[in-house]
């Protein structure tokens, strides 16, 4: 029997085959990435949501703001032993004791499974999956403090978005630098207030991993009927998602200060999309992902749902407050407002061209108003009689 | 000189050339779907907004509901004398004299420029662009019954959108079977609350036609500060973004009638996006179009924005009516309706492949709802859980 004859039987086999072949064939992809005991299953925890899985499974969280406090109910409803780190005892205390936050989303009973401490030596040298979830200017200096207590190959879950000021990276880039190059990473994100997880109504979000068995183990763990996780590799155009679309809210914010109407916020918001699609192309990111959860998806939520912090600080820049103003009156943190200038730097630094403001007019343009060059009004004008704004600009 | 002397002049040359070689390659394009007397030029309107034409413009609107008062409306305010056709006297009478609507949207005066008449033969032989604003269902009936007033050459531009019930046909293919195929058709579309045209805040919106310079011309008549219109070629493209998104509206409002919540919704309009995206690429629509303000866009604006005709269908289907109940109490027309049932079946009958219920639940589910099949709640829970909802299913 010939070559010739091996292939004739390949070619019968094909339709048989190509499911099982192709399945090999992303799972030695993987093992380059990850060198996983389980590799040769399809995925650790075998892809049914209510079967326990093979091994122990303790949960740390680390970040006890309202996403945090979110992730972790979610794991702890699922009852799996699930710990949050958070910075005050008296926080600690209260979910320990009450079940509630002192100050977040203070009506929401939290699962009695879930507890919480101040001390990461508790909770994150034995956690199976770590999550990370504190904001993105302040991870790396927290993720520096905390890397002695987390082992080596412990995967990491991130549900922090944005670009770092400093570095211009993204939470990719700064959890490589703080927790090892080696170590498997995921991504959460999608259309998901931390108040309707809580109160357990349907979401749906994405976990993109390099490692596709990482991400399909956490969307297992962490699926339930009312929270649904789908996976994908795309970490990068996850990540320009996650980033992109806290700047959109910032002018759709001022778009709605400024009264505009509908008809515009919507015809600004699109545009925002398109420079997400942009940019996710020019770094290599899938055009279906900018089109799904992590993307449009969550520009969606951001945009058009209860006012985010976001959007929030853009209606008060669109109703007139100075920068000064709001900050000096906000406890909480509008990221968008750094990763606006973060972005524009990463998108000088990153792409390459000429007239970049014209290609990306929408996070130009915000960036200016956020650094006082052009008023709302002006700017948003400015944005919208771009010509590169132009519907047939973007051939792909 | 020989041949290969002229290939290497026209190569040293081809920098200089290839903006003027294009726009020719274009234009011949172009000249075979229109005979066109200034088809030498870059666009018979020069694409300068505030100059005027070289010929006369008259523009006659069909349809006097509230998208053709506000089409009319921004062409009368650009100062082309405009007359839009209508059922009733009164409500002639009432344009004319008044510059009211006695029904829609009556607090908007009219510019004194548009003129209003009964009779197609006061507006529509002496044309020198149509537009057409009559809902898709009663298109080719009411097209029949004008056609012999309407001169070979006149371009027409659509601002209706959907699927006609009894022959699957979008408006492209209604235009064509009633008004010949040679004539020059385009199609406007984007997010555009009739209101807000009318009152004169930023609107975005796209035009495509075959005929780019058509496309052009009409986009320069139509743009002023606040009302910018963007030319494309993709029509199919728009066709499928505006018979789709009003399918999502219905979808939406029904996750707002049941109470569902942002995360939900978002992540519903998301994946039906994703419907529109895969139904737009499998019939040759290029998927910057889908992404742009004819699909994501106008879907932005139907879901998020005032409620709509179709989402208020959808909501008080979620609320527990019944079709019946909701018809009988509605004077207006709820597109969505005709339009879901008719894309089930142009799907079944233009897309290739198995299980289709599958690859488009939330078209599929919603037409099962209004079909009866399906209770609300049951539908979008099935709809959630359908695991072909996985984000990375398409790979596209």
């Amino acid at each position: 029997m010939g070559l010739y004859s091996v292939f004739s039987l390949l070619i019968a086999l094909h339709p048989f085959l190509y499911h099982g072949v192709n399945a090999f064939v992303q799972r030695s992809d993987l093992i380059s990435t990850r060198l996983s005991t389980t590799a040769f299953t399809r995925s650790s925890l075998q892809m049914q949501a209510n079967s326990p899985p093979p091994y122990p499974v303790r949960i740390a969280v680390m970040g006890g703001g309202n996403f945090g406090l979110a992730l972790s109910s979610i794991s702890a409803r699922k009852g799996f032993p699930t710990t949050i780190l958070v910075r005050e005892q008296e926080i600690a205390d209260s979910i320990n004791t009450n079940h509630t936050h002192p100050r977040y989303m203070r009506d929401v009973k939290f699962p009695p499974t879930l507890r919480a401490t101040t001390n990461p030596q508790d909770c994150l040298p034995d956690a199976t999956y770590i999550v990370h979830a504190v904001p993105v200017q302040y991870s790396r200096k927290f993720l520096n403090s905390v890397k002695e207590y987390i082992p080596p190959g412990t995967p990491v879950l991130s549900g922090s978005k944005g670009i770092e000021t400093s570095s211009l990276g993204f939470m990719a880039d700064i959890l490589k630098e703080t927790l090892g190059e080696e170590r498997p990473y995921a991504f959460l994100s999608g259309p998901s207030f931390a108040r309707e997880i809580c109160d357990g109504v349907a979401t749906a979000v994405v976990i993109a991993s390099e490692d596709l068995l990482l991400a399909r183990d956490l969307a297992t763990l962490l699926s339930d009927g009312n929270f649904r996780v789908f996976t994908s590799r795309d970490v990068i155009g996850v990540e320009i998602g996650g980033a992109v679309k806290n700047v959109i809210a910032l002018a759709a914010g001022m778009c709605e200060g400024l009264g505009l109407g509908t008809n515009a916020m919507s015809g600004l918001v699109t545009r925002g999309c398109g420079e997400m699609r942009r940019l996710g192309l020019t770094l290599g990111a899938r055009p279906s992902t900018i089109a799904g959860l992590s993307g449009v998806g969550d520009t969606f939520g951001t945009c058009f749902g209860p006012l985010s912090r976001n959007r929030q600080f853009g209606y008060r820049l669109g109703k007139g407050e100075t920068m000064e103003e709001i900050l000096a009156s906000s406890s909480e943190v509008a990221e968008g407002v750094d990763t606006s200038i973060a972005l524009v730097n990463f998108i000088k630094q990153n792409c390459k061209g000429y007239r970049l403001d014209l290609k990306y007019p929408i996070l130009f343009g915000v960036a200016d108003i956020l650094q006082g060059k052009l008023t709302p009004l002006d700017g948003l004008k400015g944005i919208m009689n771009m010509p590169f704004l132009m519907e047939n600009f973007d051939e792909r």
